[in-house]
């Protein structure tokens, strides 16, 4: 008899952005981990990477990093598990395939990046408070974009996206 | 003393598109295979990847493609260069460091994807009859994105971007 | 004040090799997990990668897979955390930069890979019953392999290369 | 009426090694490029790489880099195409995949990766004056591994391996 896996929620999002942003992504890692799920991001020391990492942590989540570069202590000190691809952006691919859900909070071109790979390799995509979801929508398949404004509304968006999960021990 | 390396031109769009983007691909490909440049491409039998490569072929240029799955005769016959990565979306890392100048047609989100590691990793990029270019100007830094409307003022704008060639043999 | 990453052990092998071979794999994952070091390995559902795997959840330790195909939904059931790479054999370079310490059980070419790739990015490599082990040693630099014969002399080795850890909660 | 490819050598070997092995690369590269053939290789600015690339361009040969970091500036004078991947050693399955036949000169574990990665994929391979060939063996399929001394008798093997190619215009 299968285990069922915990599942693990892909938090995208520039490494450098407003403090306002930051803190969605702490309050979302926060949320995340008080699920029982599984944090995965990008790993790096700065912006939605960090905060969101952050915010697991606050709520004794567990936390992956998938890292651009060769070494493990690249991550930031609110990873668990850091994975070390060597593979620059190309690690990107790596963030998308190994999430049930990617969740994308506002970034740069690494996150536009991420968002077309969730949607070329048809993983579930929720845009938290975009700043101009109307530019990806078209490259998206019907129902494969969620639009949502606030963590609270984003958190319900997974709920209804993932079989709900037995308590956390 | 280095010989110069040839300008390699990477020419991105989508694998199903509208009969008129075949065609601007196609002159598009001829264009650069006239300059002596090489047309780099995604190597994929359809869509942007096939007609471009063989507009270049209809003039004897030289065609690269870089290929998602694990063997060269995935290639589409009008490559020259089959390079097999075995890395499905993550080759498109490859697509857009491997090119002096990106050039987009339209597509769909792996065009997408291409577009924002082009602006990710700082390669000059040449949008060519964008649907939406007001979509992706906000990720890239001043000056790294052209805007075109027609394979010529693609090619006019190849020109500015790359150094004189001589005379193709 | 930085936590301490928890080590991750590599644990690479065949996925075709004796029953002797995979009865070393369940102990020493089952060995690792005690020390309440992670266990990480290649994902598939059989010889060293499914063996070790369910050795170390024999003894409630944390599993990473790092897989070669594009669904999480591919690692053996006794795997916590599926990594997916769509990038075939490439995904052997993260198998081996993400670990602190490699460990090769006996396998065959994909085995070998890891070797290599484990020497030429530095990682302390223990080999555990190897049958030829003089053909690799030429590979590697001074003190960088260590020869073991059984799972009680890897972990032995293991000890010497890590940081001592403060008891598993 | 699909045109054939040209067939495409893999080279692969050390970046310090000795001269006598850099004199073998630049034979076999020039042997290569005098058939018609395209090599390819790791690209590097050292050892077999930039050895085996000056011997096919010493006979106007076309050559192909797969280098391992971000930029095509990174080649040795003697590519004419320089791919560049930003995936460090991830890029050795890349040589692999795209060779219609594996050549392995002496090298250290760079190379023995890519033996292993050519045993894995199933390309025929060829070493060339091999120090232990009796330590790879093991790892190929039966008929996939060729033990030559001598360029000539590498040539000579690639001849077998390969179908008879028009005279090169």
């Amino acid at each position: 008899m299968a285990r069922q896996r915990i599942p693990v929620i892909g938090v995208m999002g520039g490494a450098q952005v407003d403090h306002k942003v930051e803190e969605q992504a702490f309050a979302l890692g926060a949320a995340i981990a008080e699920q029982g799920w599984i944090l995965l991001n990008g790993g790096r020391d700065s912006g939605v990477m960090r905060a969101s990492a952050q915010g697991a942590k606050s709520r004794n989540g567990l936390t992956i990093a998938i890292l651009p570069g060769k070494s493990p202590n690249d991550a930031n000190p609110f990873i668990d598990i850091a994975i070390a691809t060597g593979m620059a952006d190309a690690r990107n691919l790596i963030n998308v395939l190994s999430s049930d859900v990617v969740v994308a909070c506002r970034g740069a071109s690494g996150t536009l990046c991420e968002i077309a790979l969730a949607l070329k390799n048809r993983r579930p995509l929720i845009l938290l408070d975009p700043l101009d979801p109307q530019a990806i929508l078209p490259y998206g398949a019907a129902g494969q974009i969620y639009i949502t404004k606030t963590v609270d509304e984003c958190m319900a968006t997974l709920h209804l996206l993932l079989p709900a999960q037995p308590a956390k021990d």
